[in-house]
């Protein structure tokens, strides 16, 4: 069945028996005007990120599943980006009416499966049509410490909290593939490689899982997740930091499957470690020797960017990463 | 300049500086991964709403400044409609890349001028390219009394808050002249019929403003706004109290300005007070006599939605009104 035959009160009706269960902090969740929460700290985090069809996916090699979980998933990161706990989640919802009614139902799927994954409440959202699927979320959280972008101080540590480029390489995986792949379903495909090379990189690719600063947070300066690539990152956080930094390109987590898929794909791992977005991971500053368990890449200090090599030689680095509304 | 040409990191900078403003309870607002509030009080209302090129509204006869307005003012009377006071809000906004950077800033200024009329503070948000426009905006707000769909009693009068019609018949103006106005400057244009009638229709179509439920909410046993007709929303009133109604067709309250207009259009008034959607008035239930300076139009009892004419006749009523993806 079309979007279109459905119409739009039986949609709304279907997500409210998705999202029925009970919650002690929603007072009236889906299906008045707005939700009722109960507040438990003084300090809330509030964020929206958009998923645009055409932009942030292509549903020629993405399934709806896959697409719901990841909307999910992009705004807690915002969330734990902060150091805060996410609690609260509103979806927007819009697609063209001949758009099938099985898509929806596997978007709000995947959505539900991230909900439960997160220990977030779906509480309210707004259904429409449109000329593509675009979608957002806007999420609700609790800050403990706060973590903004701009506390980093000369002599912190700059710390990711895993390997990078995975993102960008299951994306480049899954665009010569050219079809979705149900990795929710235990589904594989064949991409010339080692399935356990693949699986963690597609998945990074169409199923992240945002990291919990948890274990970071009480020692971080500043935190920022990374979304648009770890240059363009890195320099926001810098920026607001009022500081420089100093990469050590040897230091860059490039996990053995990106290196082996990237060998494959005849590209560069440390570029699609630098500039590839979407990982999700976490970047921040803290004080060196922090034990913080993640992986130190280089250092607050001088100005601007630059990176050491191998032969320890100093040069300036190019800020490479996603931006909307044009290509830098 | 285009949009494509200027860049994120422009725009989110220009969106940066003009929502500057220092708010005691905002702890850190737009330019982190999420922003920081400070909560003062226990019951939060959340909600959100989108607006989608095409389907909530068309350029040809709507300004972007207007736009930006009516985007706050529909989620603001999701907030009202609850009986909640609104106080931060979250925007997105997507464009296709080759739409102006001067679309862009008059869409903000408009968000700007209804941010300053509502007094809520705008903390965050997301921008991306797209094939349409398609605005969003979450609202976040507190509860004092929480007004549901769901309390109204038999015997309760049915009072709406002010005319209806006038947003339908201010659409069926625009459409017919099919070109802006900017009546945010001032400016007027020649409909074919007096100014002074012409002026609230289409202001409350292109930049409606949301009722504000102090003055009811009190009395007030249910309550939600009316966003897509009259007899649709009362319907959903209805459903969600367990309830009939019977509405008195001579006591729905129809401007002057309406009448005359709808005269002109050759249009039935009526058809439009009661189908007409956009208007954003309060529709609630309280006990007969509340005094609460709204307009009795009907009664809750009985089974499904009744309707009583000039002649006393009761007839069965057909729910019309705006649904998504399906006209009813």
């Amino acid at each position: 069945m079309k979007l279109a035959e459905a119409g739009e009160l039986f949609l709304l009706e279907k997500i409210r028996r998705k999202f029925n269960r009970k919650f002690s902090d929603v007072v009236c969740g889906i299906g008045d005007d707005a939700a009722v929460v109960r507040v438990l700290r003084k300090n809330m985090l509030l964020t929206t990120d958009m998923m645009v069809e055409g932009v942030h996916f292509d549903l020629k090699w993405t399934t709806p599943f896959q697409l719901g979980f990841k909307l999910i998933s992009v705004n807690i990161s915002d969330i734990y980006a902060m150091g805060g706990r996410p609690r609260f989640v509103l979806i927007n919802f819009a697609a063209p009416g001949d758009a099938g009614t099985d898509m929806f139902k596997r978007v709000f799927d995947g959505i539900e499966r991230a909900a439960r994954t997160y220990d977030v409440a779906v509480i309210g959202g707004d259904v429409s049509s449109a000329g593509n699927v675009v979608l957002s979320a806007s999420m609700v959280g609790y800050a403990s410490v706060i973590l903004t972008r701009g506390g980093a101080r000369n002599g912190d540590c700059i710390y990711v909290s895993g390997a990078l480029g995975e993102a960008a390489c299951g994306l480049e995986l899954m665009k010569r593939l050219g079809k979705p792949v149900e990795i929710e379903k235990g589904r594989r495909a064949d991409f010339g490689l080692e399935w356990r090379d693949v699986s963690p990189l597609i998945s990074r690719h169409l199923m992240p899982l945002a990291t919990n600063p948890e274990k970071f947070a009480r020692r971080a300066t500043a935190m920022m997740d990374i979304s648009d690539g770890l240059l363009i990152d890195l320099s926001r956080l810098c920026r607001e930091s009022g500081v420089g930094a100093v990469i050590d390109l040897q230091r860059i987590p490039i996990s053995g499957e990106l290196r082996r898929a990237a060998a494959h794909l005849k590209l560069s791992p440390l570029d699609m470690a630098m500039g590839g977005g979407e990982d999700y991971r976490l970047l921040f500053t803290a004080p060196e020797d922090a034990g913080v368990g993640a992986y130190c890449i280089g250092r607050i200090g001088g100005r601007g960017l630059r990176a050491v090599n191998e032969a320890g030689r100093v040069h300036k680095l190019a800020v490479k990463g996603y931006q909307h509304f044009a290509s830098v």
